[in-house]
This record gives structure tokens, sequence and C-alpha cells, in this order.
């Protein structure tokens, strides 16, 4: 059993935001990784958890990374359904394009859910910034709770 | 910040299934989880990895759960892809009804993706038990290959 042999590239954009290149709208960084919020989010609050550690998607990941970034995923799920008392939240992450992935360096999806609201498409945002931007403040309001 | 206040309830059906008290198409099990197929698939070799641990979902999980478990959801992330040679691989968690969880008990969908092939609604499946148990045993057949 092999991972797929189409290999991380470093040029993609969340290697890029990581490297502080790339303006994001920050919620959350360590050592191990970022949170950002979604600029094409798929609904109010849609962030995302993305390990530093370099791999293209969950094929090729190591079990350490794995481990070390799930209990953010955690914690950026409960404080985006508090944050916006959402009804539900999705954690989603996908692999390869056929899938959904439009960046090729692992990240996790998590996309609070409102009864009777639709998902808009994925990475067809039109969300603006001032919105996405007032949405990070709610979030990261309640990842200070604790 | 705090968590769905809906607790656990040890009557959900993987609960059953975890204590063998109702049967499943099983792929893989150890101390942490099992790992079992979705019998309504939304794709073909559709599976779930489901820790033993009780937790609604990733609302109350612990952090320790979580960490013990993805190396297993990496892992048949691999092997679905690989048995089917899938296209990509879609890891999906649910939290709440809004959001599409059916069963209270925290579990991973693992949904091999096929280019032009819609995904199924889910929880509305209509596939025979015997595809799904072939199925069951390519994905095995994988996880066996280490």
């Amino acid at each position: 059993m092999t991972a797929d042999t189409t290999a991380y590239e470093d040029d993609n954009v969340f290697a890029k935001i990581i490297k502080g290149e790339i303006p994001s709208e920050k919620l959350f960084e360590d050592d191990v990784a970022i949170a950002i919020m979604d600029v094409m989010p798929q609904s109010k609050g849609h962030c995302l958890v993305i390990p530093k550690a370099p791999s293209r998607n969950i094929l090729d990941v190591s079990d350490a990374t794995l481990q070390a970034v799930m209990p953010l995923v955690a914690r950026l799920a409960r404080a985006a359904k508090a944050a916006f008392a959402a009804d539900g939240v999705r954690v989603a992450q996908f692999n390869e394009e056929p899938a959904g992935q439009t960046v090729f360096h692992l990240h996790f999806h998590v996309i609070p859910i409102f009864e009777g609201v639709e998902l808009k498409r994925h990475a067809f945002g039109d969300v603006p910034m001032e919105t996405i931007k007032a949405h990070a403040e709610a979030i990261r309001a309640e990842l200070a709770k604790g």
C-alpha cells in the first residue's frame, strides 16, 4: 500500500502563509499549526487548521503530525460553534483534487452549520473581507476563553 | 467556551457494535477503535472509524482519544483509496444533527471519491449487503499489506 505518489510542493499558498509570505486572517498559531479563516467560506465562521509540517494530505502525513494537530481542530470546532451559536459543525479534510482538495498542503476545514442554511459551494465564496475579519474576531474571543 | 450540553448516551448503535451486540462488517479492531463499513455508503468503499472511548462527537472528545484514533483514520484512508484505485478520498466528521450526525458516538467517515461519480446522499444508501461485504474484503486486503 502506497500513499499518493504526487509529491508535496512547497510553493503552495498555505506554505507561503506559514512562512508569512502571504497575509492571512489568523486565529491561532503555535509551533505545530496555524488556524486561519477560509477566505472563500462555505458558511459563517468557516476556518482552517493547517499543520506546519509539510505534507500533501492525509495520504502522506505522519502519525505524529496528525496527533499534534487534532486537538487544535477540536478546539477550533468548539470555538467556531460557540462564536456563532451554530447548530452544528462539520470537520472535513479533502485528499486530491477529485475529492475537493484545492491547496496541496494538509488542512482541516471547520465549518459551522446553521439549521436551514445551505452551505456555499467549496472554494467559490464571495464574502467581503471585512465580514470575514469580524467573524475571525468572534472566534478569537472564544479561543481566548480557553 | 463549553462543548454541546447534550450528553453522550450509551444506547447508540455504535456503542452496541463496539460491545458486539449488533453485527457489523468489521475492517479492523484494536483497543482504541473499530473500523467498519458504512451500511448506507455514499460511495464504493465508504467506511467508518469509531473510537471505543465514549464521546458524543468532537465537541466533547478528549485530546487523548482523538490522538489515538487519527492514525487509524489515515490508515483507512490510504487502504480505501488503494483498494478501489479511487481518485481521492474525503474524511468527514459531523457534529450534531444539523451537521449531518445521525449516530451520537464520535466517528470519522472515510469516503473514496471517483472522478465523475456523484456521492450518494448521506445515510440514504441502497447498496446490497453482499456488495458491501465484497468492498470490505478489498479494504481488509489492503490493510493486511501493512
